[in-house]
């Protein structure tokens, strides 16, 4: 399948039984036709006119497509995990397989001290439980207390160098279930990054590799989900945001099963080209015992929005999750100060004033 | 007043009438009787036979008591900043007293890089809000979205020297009102202690003061708020401890005001004589780089009990506080390391496998 398109083989709507070739659309069709016939995979129409929602959710399918999110996310933690590797060339990620006593399990991969990276987890799990948690719950309350299964990978970097942002990137999939009810079922995920100095030419580069991954999907899919992630990524007690964004989505089930599974397959594809160019542009640029420091109290912030905040964080405590894994998001070495603030006119100053603002970054640089 | 005593000076029954001189219960009182006349306090009596409930929460009585439980906490502010400067002997608490948008404010006291002191403060706070938040009605949902006030005064101490315990103690006031409905008040506080290489001797200490504190209230206070500390202050996805605890209560309304309001001040005043005998016992101990660390990896379980579970500190955030007042209990040097475990046998060990273990100290001292 080329690169950037969305898997589009034959296509005909499985409500009205139209072909189509290529990825030519019909008259009246406001979106792509998808369908992959002949392995196995049943796939829908996003917006036919004739059909306002086919259901797929139906019988073995879902199992099967199940197997085919883990079989990717495992691919994927791998892949990531080499490329990371590759980049440091001292550390490697130790992995530590684990079961959950309440059902399903991980592969935890840590990397400490390398010559890069001074912490970080690239973590795969795939967990079971009796009711969801009211982390997941809160905005389905018609959800709560169903079985559930969950699976993802998740991935935080914090580099010694405080040149070299933070990156965080997520993709993840939810079914919920009710005896005698259809299950339910929605992928999530994104990445975001989070400089203590900031380099405009970083965060151009970011959004432009965040908005290709969606183009395929639709004009409509990277300023949505650009905002969403302004909107998550925000540590509500400072009234600022974590870092300078990227992708955030929740809840999507809006598109058939295999248009929002190939979404998050280009979501995850695409971390590796949005943070490793960056890694390789900051490596090497010097710094002080005080923009370590600087760098070590805004760490504080981060530690702040994960415990506070995050969702996949306070899910996976609320759900009996494997802390370690959980909280392998926490960076190394953190400060606190009594309200600590930058020097007015400093660079320190100029993440927050400038960097950390909501920006559209890609708008700016007239992209 | 009598150090130990309560404030009984004349008491009378306010149902019955029954006047009662000393501290002599009349036959057929199950708790003591109190009242102080003459200073405008309306006293109530606990458990008198002759009233199951005596409501004092009427009119102007009210604010009356507000004014009076400021006046303490203020003083309380005052005296524990006090023996801690004289005692750190370096540096002074810096006091930044500020206004909240929604109502209310306070006045902060910090302690930076003292002699003995690491980071530390001791916060008094006066609010008012529209509609209680979540972390304080989560309980008692029937007082969800009333009107609120609460004053407190909460304090954290984090020593440089990892052979000082890290210290907590808050006392606080509520009161949800609603239009045509009777206030509801209740106190809430206790104290607690967070070593990092455990002493018996301290912990006996700490726990005797406690429970002398309590003594005048019932023998079962101690106990019960013991007790309730050790559930309290639980890192649930840690299943550990946050220290060798103390003293917790909240939602103390079972008592009549003049009662409970005795009893927050038994409990405020008994924290410099708790904790000062420790700082002095343990201040020279010479310690390790390791030593250090050490402290810095524990201080990160300090850190996700506050921000994942302190009602206070999420109370705070989710009211609107002033963040720097409500986060100013997180350590100022904190470390995360990924699986990190103290050496099996070690000093450090044992701090884990026989200190953080809802110990009851006083009966295994013989007491």
């Amino acid at each position: 399948m080329p690169k950037g398109s969305i898997g589009l083989l034959r296509s005909r709507c499985v409500n009205c039984g139209i072909r189509h070739a290529g990825d030519m659309l019909p008259p009246g069709f406001r979106s792509r036709v998808l369908l992959c016939e002949g392995d196995g995979l049943i796939v829908a129409i996003a917006q036919c006119p004739l059909a306002t929602h086919v259901s797929v959710n139906s019988g073995t399918a879902m199992s099967f497509r199940t197997d085919a999110v883990k079989a990717y996310l495992l691919d994927l933690q791998d892949r990531i995990c080499a490329a990371l590797e590759t980049e440091d060339g001292s550390a490697c990620f130790v992995e530590d397989a684990w079961e959950r006593p309440a059902g399903g399990g991980g592969r935890t991969r840590v990397i400490e001290n390398g010559h890069i990276l001074e912490k970080g987890g690239v973590n795969f799990s795939h967990v079971f439980g009796a009711g969801l948690p009211p982390s997941a719950s809160a905005h389905r309350p018609e959800l709560a207390g169903r079985g559930f299964e969950a699976l993802g990978v998740s991935l935080v970097m914090h580099p010694h160098n405080p040149h070299v942002p933070t990156a965080h990137a997520n993709v993840r999939f939810f079914i919920a279930e009710k005896e005698g009810e259809e299950p339910v079922w929605w992928f999530g995920g994104g990445f975001d990054l989070t400089p203590y100095y900031g380099v405009e030419e970083d965060c151009i580069h970011w959004h432009r590799v965040a908005e290709q991954a969606c183009a395929p999907f639709g004009a409509d899919v990277y300023p949505r989900y650009k905002a969403w992630c302004d909107r998550y990524f925000h540590i509500k007690h400072r009234n600022e945001p974590r870092g300078v964004g990227g992708l955030f989505f929740d809840d999507l089930n809006e598109w058939d099963f295999d248009t929002s599974f190939a979404f998050i397959r280009a979501i995850g594809d695409a971390f590796v080209e949005a943070y490793l160019p960056i890694v390789q542009r900051r490596k090497d640029t010097p710094y002080t015992p005080q923009q370590r420091e600087f760098q070590e109290f805004r760490r504080g912030r981060y530690v702040e929005f994960n415990l506070v905040y995050d969702r996949g964080t306070l899910f996976g405590l609320q759900s009996g999750g494997r802390t370690e894994s959980i909280l392998m998001s926490l960076p190394p070495q953190v400060r606190w100060g009594y309200d600590w603030k930058a020097e007015p006119g400093s660079e320190e100053a100029r993440l927050t004033e400038y960097f950390l603002q909501d920006r559209d970054w890609l708008a700016e640089a007239g992209e």
